[in-house]
């Protein structure tokens, strides 16, 4: 994949509506992604094929959708307050701020409280690239990763709350409540997807680094000992996945993060990640599978004085369960599968030749609109036909009517946002109460009596 | 619907597990929910059935996900700085907030800057009902009801940002993308479900008044001069729909908001309320449908710069178009389903006799579990055959496996969190493949051959 192939995805994302840079019309660099009507129906089906897959289809887990904002203590507990920093400097003149690697500069965390360091310096030194002034950088210094949220009164009762920049915090805390709830005991996990928050504000590429993104993340409590199975037995699970919606196995790879230079609450870790630019060797991670041990729930049973302990009758005692934590990135996820998806091909033309055609091809579980319905003109006699065909279709699933324009650019529309069925309703129609069916991929059209159009697709489309 | 049996739902709402109040294990007042296995199955499905609706059933509304961090002018150009503020005094000896009514207490905001008025003296007079302090409170002063974030440099580029208080503002600023992206004109909606915050800190009764929750708001954008006719429309849909989820008209009311009292965005407001205390009659708001005129599309363009209007082709001119405005709070509407829902009666036990059972009667396409597979026993050969059926059934709904007590007890669990069907494993099925499938509600026993059992559901059942 390209570099400029990755620009033709993000400007067709943002044409046909699947994403906008947020907050748009005020201007500024952007942060954040707005959904737009196809990639709000193309998150939630990737939302929903996770679910099924980790929470419906499995008699071990349960969900759980905790609240975003937590005091600090939870995060204290948790580490976040350490784990989720970085350095960074600003430019006194323009504003810009950028992070700086203190491994690449040679700046350890010590030397910012040891007074100013030959890199602190250097980088002091360097001219901005937004405005150019020389010599305006800050030092560097620590900033914490984690918004804070400022109610009524920051001194007052409710002392100081951050927005979470992962769900497992939440899914902790509820340990307890949660076990005994649903009656499970370990192996057994807690699914959460939701919101995250983090103190970002210089972008990364394609917005993959953002202050506000969604993550789809499992804590699978499991007995101290087969911790490292139950790791190995995510991590393929979670992979299978992956290519199971889609994505190209030689598009994927597993990367470990080197053991000498793990986070203090993890014991192992293996991300997923895509391929998604094959000529610089550039992946983006999609997700972490990470062993936290017992760090979270020793960490905040500790600060809370609660019991997040687990009694095991079968051996008469009672231990801390180790968390194995599959943790998804929604939202780099739904760029992965648009870029996987994106291709481009010839279709016939009208003339006898052929057109080049952009196409997204989604699996139709996650196609943001499964059928399109197409009148071939706007005429009394075809409009009330569709557009009934097109109202009994809706029941079951996200539809297409369009009679706006001639009929080959709307299958190029719809090639383009990868709806997996097209059904025409022509003049044929009225004599012979038939439709043609047209499949995306193939471009086959098949003749389809119009009682029949329902049950044709049943065959061929995942419904709910 | 009495106090008590309120006190009843909601302690059946927390030991199996629909929420939690948040952040328990640290203590203090809970400022939200955290809503657990069964209480996040149940609220998606309330978001499914309205997305459903609104979006997939209609040709005229998409949908759309935007950030909930805005900046400070999106709320400043929406008018939410000044009316999403509240009047509130404090207690200076424990802290306590408690919010101040200005009209009740005949305290108008201009005497907050005049002085202290005969209605600030009388309530720094009073005693806190928390810690008994005698003239502890502070005078009344006006709060913002915006939670703010706190980046980086509160004081840098990024500039002061808020969270939203609910989904509007990131649809009027999304306007002119989603208009031209997804090809509509009006009559056309934006709709959109998310979590909103709000600065909080004394919560109010079953965490109604919460500093984060639900919403599920559509702009439904319509030329002037049909705005009245569409309010209505609106407030006839959303009063079906909840009808049709299983809330009893009885138990719904109107109320119009008295025209002198609008807040400077709306034409008009009508809530649909749920009576939650019949003894009091004291309802809930679930929703408000407000006709907002052009106050946000004219608002953000002028701040902005940005064309929010719309050239209406056939008539050869530009309007800006009215937003009717229906908006849900989904965490006040899971609450009042759960309260409908909950009922008492009589069933047959194993003496002969009755016992008194609670059930929730949920619609099927709410019901958080929708079949339950109960094993008679631990048996080696039933367990296998139960664990099947369990797994396949699984593949379409939300399914619960349970072995573990006197099948009465296991029936009473899953009429008391409203679980349509019980499908029991018996040693007779080892003789005729069959089991027995046992409806909630009439509590009517039918024997049903292992291989039909998943077609007998899907006629009963909703799918996806």
């Amino acid at each position: 994949m390209s570099a400029d192939r990755i620009d033709a995805v993000m400007s067709l994302a943002r044409r046909r509506g699947f994403a906008f840079p947020s907050g748009e019309i005020y201007g500024g660099e952007p942060l954040a992604w707005d959904y737009g009507p196809l990639g709000v129906e193309l998150k939630d089906n990737l939302r929903r094929q996770w679910w099924t897959s980790i929470v419906q289809q499995r008699d071990d887990v349960v969900g759980l959708d905790a609240a975003a904002i937590q005091p600090r203590e939870v995060f204290a507990a948790g580490g976040h307050l350490d784990t989720h920093s970085e350095t960074r400097t600003r430019c006194r003149s323009c504003g810009l701020s950028r992070r700086v690697d203190p491994a690449a500069t040679g700046l350890a965390a010590p030397d910012l409280t040891a007074g100013r360091s030959p890199a602190a310096v250097t980088i002091a030194e360097r001219s901005c690239p937004r405005c150019g002034t020389r010599g305006s950088f800050t030092d560097p210094e620590t900033v914490s990763g984690l918004l804070g949220v400022q109610p009524d009164r920051a001194d007052g009762e409710t002392g100081r709350h951050y927005l979470r920049p992962e769900a497992a915090p939440g899914t902790f805390v509820n340990f307890a409540n949660v076990m005994i709830a649903a009656r499970k005991k370990p192996p057994f996990g807690i699914a959460q997807v939701g919101r995250v928050f983090r103190n970002i504000n210089d972008p990364g590429e394609f917005l993959l680094r953002s202050r506000e993104f969604e993550r789809m993340e499992l804590e699978y409590f499991v007995e101290p000992g087969s911790d490292d199975e139950w790791l190995e037995h995510w991590v393929r699970q979670r992979w299978d996945w992956y290519v199971d919606l889609g994505l190209a196995p030689g598009n994927l790879r597993l990367a470990e993060h080197p053991l000498t230079e793990l986070p203090p609450y993890a014991k192992r870790i293996v991300d997923i990640e895509y391929r998604f630019l094959a000529d610089g060797q550039e992946y983006l991670g999609l997700e972490g599978i990470t062993n936290r041990a017992d760090h979270d729930l020793t960490a905040h049973a500790k600060h809370s004085g609660a019991d997040l302990s687990f009694f095991d009758q079968e051996r008469g005692k009672r231990w801390v369960p180790y968390a194995i934590e599959p943790a998804a990135n929604l939202t780099a996820t739904v760029l992965a599968i648009l870029l996987e998806a994106h291709d481009c091909d010839e279709a016939p033309n009208t003339k006898g030749g052929v057109d080049k055609r952009t196409v997204l091809r989604f699996d139709p579980r996650l196609a943001p609109v499964k059928v399109a319905v197409l009148p071939l003109s706007r005429n009394p006699e075809l409009s009330p036909k569709a557009r009934d065909l097109s109202a009994a279709l809706r029941r079951r699933w996200v539809v297409e009517f369009d009679d706006s324009q001639a009929i080959g650019r709307r299958y190029r529309r719809q090639d383009e946002i990868g709806t997996p069925y097209c059904v025409t309703v022509d003049f044929e129609t009225l004599v012979d109460d038939a439709v043609t069916v047209r499949d995306r991929d193939t471009m086959a059209q098949q003749r389809v009596s119009l009682d029949q159009v329902e049950r044709y697709l049943l065959e061929r489309l995942p419904t709910g």
